[in-house]
């Protein structure tokens, strides 16, 4: 049952208390390929509970889904010039089937607009046949020479959108509406806040005409990019002949869209809202929101404690809590709480002898804001009423507390390159600065400071105000969010 | 928008048929790749009614669903004999990967024993971890040379439970369990017919003690093998060396089961129930439920009529009806009929004026048993308040259609060899005939008729008395049902 001894803690060495979470909260093990991870099923609830989430978004929107192949030939990958070289060097390639040499090489997908769009043209005849708004929740696999659980693995889970507009306006309002719903997710089911915006060229998705992404903060101070959007122009309308006829009876390309979230979104709420105790989750999407753990010393005790935590179960899965008893044997209270808290249960709710005969219940709160009690006795009547209302308080208190780390750890008005290195060095975080646009000085700083360009920001507002001066010195153009990042 | 030529009828060719369904109800497309295909939106939406009912009932059954890798060492797929034996003639080997040859080939799952247990081994310490029930929605890789959308494809979806027991008798009743919900899932929500039973050794699952199935009846009175349910003994604890400790204190290895059904159900279901008009869908897993078809002659009509469908779709959808209006312009409404009833929309409900000024719906139902009135005109407050009841009487209707049919094609009593042809020869069907047990009779019979013993029936009843003699002469030792099949 696991190791009850501490977690290293995240100021002693952050990476080793990341991977003790992810494997003693019993999310992950360890596969028998290079690269690969097993989600175990307390981590895949999770990932159930943010399918079902933004499923659900994803089709009042419109979207439907569908699931196209993992094999993709070789040559329909080449067809792209900038995918393909982005792509090619992290594929994994079947060359051997059903005890042959195959003559034509198949690349197991990276993303799929080579899969979908060469088939999903045929779709298409005109412009009443569009917008074409897909989806597929599909594994995907990339030939990382560094993975990390969850945050960089060489097979991953994720969904990919895939649309096709009749135009650039159309399909540019899709990238940011769903640019708009991952931002929605992350901020209400994940209580983790994130800054949204364009990338850089140097940033960009192999392939796309503009990409847009959402930017969350570590709490070792490191930006985590959690989703991005993309705009595809005709990229790959040209590169697979994907045309419609338009109102005018005219023959043009469509505008394409992709978009995707994965499963390292688990790293970033690990990341997010995590302590040295362990995982701490958001009521939205923990697969136990509350844990009773009864109480006893005796046979008579045990048997009237269960009767009760059964009838409190019962309440609160009727109240629709996703609630469970903790009735292992031979295993004492005390290690029952040390297990829940690192798998990040939200409330603990303690049943002893004394509360059956007082008719209450000890509540113990996984995460409470500074000042507040942890601890509260609640009559059961009281209890059932009020924690639906509770779990969902703690949602919001958990976001307050990740916006204000944010804000903590966000540098503005820097004055010059120096100032940056400053922050950088000592604080890390997001830092706000002016850019000249120049690639040349982005790669500099990159290089230099190991901070990227995280996402350009304000460049939809037309009041907006960049800073006076690049880091170079140059006159700035824009303003962007820079930070180290995974 | 597809072709709206008459389909290829049933009696004509059946398996051009059944093709021509699949591609013109938009179930499916061809991919780049050969035998892997594209589920388009409408027939994923039914693969995801599918897999929310079986989800549940999993769910319900205690188990947990989980993601292991797609890759496996070709090392580990060689420990257990007789699996490797039956699956790696038809595996994809990954080669190469990241631009560099791999030292250890990786094999794409053709199914995830190998996979999960020499990992899920490490979390089994004492019976107090048993048992071990875990389940996974993905894809599998089978190199089939003959390849049919969704019967068999080189890569499908399916569901692959795997679960670990203390001894013998426990997995065996999970076994079982699991196949009593494939059997319910496929009577009540699909409203297709199934013979369950075990197999014999010559169509046992490669590495397992016991395979138990679910056979179908298609329109071409051929079996479809619709789901299995394996007992696998020590095989793979032992392979994998998964032991636990007894409640002596001593240490056991524990018995496995595998059981999963695939996308090859969305082909039993067209099989089941379509006709010569196209598809018809059980309501339960309708993804279109009811189809509503405005229609008008003019513009003042279609803006009264259109008022009418929305109003009507609002109270359908508050009733929990699974409905849309089809307000496609430039299309006549016998256009839209055709096309909904070929994709198999149980009722379809016609509005024009004159429904508008009296306050009726037409409704017109995909399927009917015969002597019953197909149209019908109802009160809109009517239509709401019996609309959910109707459809449920449908869903029976259609289960006692396909019962029926079972009845009318399933042979008992054969008295020797050369009436058994006849029967296969001249009717086809499931025929219920003794076995004497032995392996070169069954494969004898199987060369000379191209039937298959589809299962082993009532070996489970200590009452149930086999047929008195084998096709062979010799004596009958139990009775099994045979057939020719997909």
């Amino acid at each position: 049952m696991g190791d009850d001894r501490k977690l290293t803690t995240q100021e002693e060495d952050f990476s080793a208390w990341y991977n003790e979470i992810v494997y003693k909260a019993e999310l992950a093990a360890h596969s028998q390929v290079r690269g690969c991870m097993v989600i175990r099923p307390y981590g895949f609830r999770i990932w159930e509970l943010m399918q079902g989430a933004l499923d659900s978004m994803f089709k009042e929107t419109g979207h439907q889904n569908a699931y196209f192949p993992m094999f993709l030939p070789q040559s329909a990958l080449d067809r792209e010039a900038q995918h393909v070289e982005g792509f090619a060097p992290e594929t994994a390639v079947v060359t051997r089937a059903g005890g042959a040499e195959l003559e034509e090489p198949l690349v197991v997908r990276p993303t799929s607009e080579a899969v979908i769009w060469p088939i999903a043209a045929d779709w298409i005849d005109s412009y009443r046949d569009l917008p074409v708004l897909l989806n597929q929740w599909t594994n995907v696999v990339r030939w990382e020479m560094r993975t990390r659980p969850f945050l960089r693995t060489t097979e991953f889970l994720w969904q990919e959108g895939h649309t096709a507009h009749v135009d650039e306006e159309d399909a540019r309002a899709e990238t940011l509406r769903m640019l708009g719903i991952y931002r929605t997710f992350m901020e209400d089911w994940m209580a983790m806040p994130v800054y949204t915006g364009r990338k850089t060229a140097a940033e960009r998705f192999a392939g796309a005409v503009d990409t847009f992404a959402c930017e969350a903060l570590m709490k070792d101070n490191k930006a985590l990019q959690a989703g991005t959007s993309h705009y595809l122009g005709e990229n790959f309308a040209r590169a697979f002949d994907v045309r419609f006829q338009t109102v005018e009876g005219e023959h043009a390309y469509v505008h394409n869209t992709s978009w995707g979230v994965s499963t390292r979104l688990i790293g970033g709420l690990i990341m997010t809202h995590g302590d040295d105790t362990g995982l701490i989750l958001p009521p939205r999407l923990a697969p136990i929101q509350a844990i009773i753990v009864p109480i006893w010393k005796n046979d008579e005790q045990q048997a009237a404690v269960l009767a009760v935590a059964r009838e409190v179960e019962a309440d609160l899965l009727e109240a629709g809590i996703r609630v469970r008893v903790d009735d292992r044997q031979g295993m004492n209270p005390g290690a029952k709480y040390y297990d829940w808290e690192r798998k990040g249960v939200p409330v603990r709710l303690e049943i002893g002898p004394r509360d059956v005969e007082a008719g209450s219940v000890m509540t113990v709160r996984r995460f409470t804001p500074e000042g507040q009690d942890r601890k509260r006795a609640v009559g059961r009547t009281e209890l059932v009423a009020e924690l639906p209302a509770q779990l969902e308080r703690m949602q919001q208190e958990l976001y307050v507390e990740a916006l204000q780390r944010r804000a903590a750890n966000t540098t503005t008005g820097i004055e010059d390159y120096e100032q940056f290195k400053d922050v950088v060095e000592q604080k890390g975080g997001f830092v706000f600065t002016g850019w000249c646009g120049d690639p040349v000085c982005e790669a500099r700083v990159k290089e230099e400071t190991k901070t990227t360009i995280r996402v350009i920001v304000g460049d939809d507002l037309a009041s907006h105000v960049p800073p006076a001066s690049c880091l170079c010195g140059d006159e700035s153009v824009m303003e962007v969010v820079r930070a180290r990042a995974y």
